[in-house]
């Protein structure tokens, strides 16, 4: 670790597509001008595992690249397990940012809550750490990540001026393509995973279900939401908490005490 | 399937210490009496696995039981893998309510975002369907549920009766052992998990990592929580949002549209 500095902003980076992603080079070409960058990612695809964590087997950790102000490491883990592995054993201090992505593939909406992508951003929060998880509308290994960069930069500026509140962290999604209209922060839309399981025989007869499916944005009509601000050609800011309590429903069985309560 | 009748209420069970665990059985004995069940639960522990879902290789469903309205299957997968195969594919009709648990130890506070079972629960209220997460405070596989189960049947008729709000679920929790004094119906606690990483050397000399820690409430002065409640021996009733907008961040951001946004 002699060669991260302790003058210049600490950058922590992650991702769920694998540490080969060309979203994740995107991420630390930003960044690499204006920091000391640290990049601990999986060594394979973990897309789709949320906020896993790996606690039935060991954690291997390798260093793929040690330069002037870039450590690369690869784990066979989740990206979740690679900012606690990143946070508690291989750095020397506290990242100033964790970046997660670019996530290829959208994230908006609940998606949010199957992506690896923002489990890494949503460790970073609970650390403490002002976090960002990044995501373009392309599924695609050979994505072009560049006309989302200006609006991840503008995004990232903000956030190193400003900072973050505690337990929070921002959920961005790009639209594919040209011609971005700008920013629009907004809030989660309500939506779903359509799903349909594919099913077939396997060489041996048994019968195996495989998960495809399409989202459904279940409010169209709402021009507020992530969904909205995509489809309409804007990058979507969603600020997300870590604390999911849902308030209003607390205050409402808080009220019924005599009936929901057992005191 | 032609042995769940249409005409009584149709409880789906999942949990993510997997399908011979102690916590399933008991919300199984627990439900029987009052409705068909279907079980659909992975078949090995998947705990720490959160709302992760398996897209990298195909599903198997295997039928364990089939009696007078008890189905039993069990998944190589996620508790969301299970609901979601259970609701697309398994089921005739969408079940009247999903319980996920009784988890084998604590999913309060952060953990919600770690947890598999709480990731069953949500995917429930993902397809709008009455959903709860059950945990236990004993990740013993030997624990315990006989304590905690009057307290998960009041739980379960206040929802049978009043139903939950679109989007919402509940992340109930029990202390171990004998008295426990009621419900408190609370917010979840800031806390965090503390990790630490055993590093050793595998027989073929390389450095490993494992996962393990603590939890640490940061704020234990609170009186409104669920470590609170626990800590004082009630059961936690945590109501959950799949919505995780942070809406006091959403109106500032909002608020300083010059600066942060490019349109």
């Amino acid at each position: 670790m002699t060669k991260i500095s302790n003058n210049r902003p600490l950058f922590l980076i992650t991702n769920d597509d694998g540490i080969k992603a060309g979203g994740i080079k995107a991420l630390v070409e930003m960044v690499r001008p204006i920091g000391d960058v640290v990049v601990v990612a999986p060594n394979q695809s973990y897309s789709g595992m949320s906020h896993a964590i790996t606690v039935s087997v060991p954690l291997y950790v390798k260093e793929v690249v040690n330069e002037d102000g870039l450590l690369v490491y690869k784990v066979n883990g989740t990206p979740a397990d690679c900012i606690k592995l990143a946070v508690r054993t291989l750095l020397d201090r506290k990242p100033d940012y964790i970046l997660s992505g670019i996530n290829h593939g959208s994230n908006s909406s609940a998606s949010v809550h199957y992506s690896g992508t923002l489990g890494g951003a949503r460790e970073g929060a609970l650390n403490g750490i002002p976090s960002i998880g990044f995501s373009l509308l392309n599924y695609s290994y050979e994505a072009d990540f560049s006309k989302a960069m200006p609006f991840a930069r503008h995004v990232l500026s903000y956030v190193i001026k400003n900072g973050l509140p505690e337990g929070t962290f921002l959920n961005v999604n790009f639209p594919d393509g040209d011609s971005l209209k700008g920013i629009k922060v907004c809030r989660q839309a309500k939506g779903k995973w359509v799903e349909e399981f594919i099913e077939r025989k396997d060489p041996r007869q048994r019968r195996y279900f495989w998960l495809t499916g399409h989202f459904k944005n279940l409010e169209p009509q709402a021009t507020d939401t992530d969904e909205y601000a995509l489809e309409n050609r804007y990058v979507s800011v969603v600020p997300c908490s870590i604390d999911i309590t849902d308030n209003d429903l607390l205050v409402h069985l808080q009220k019924m005490k005599h009936e929901f309560q057992m005191q």
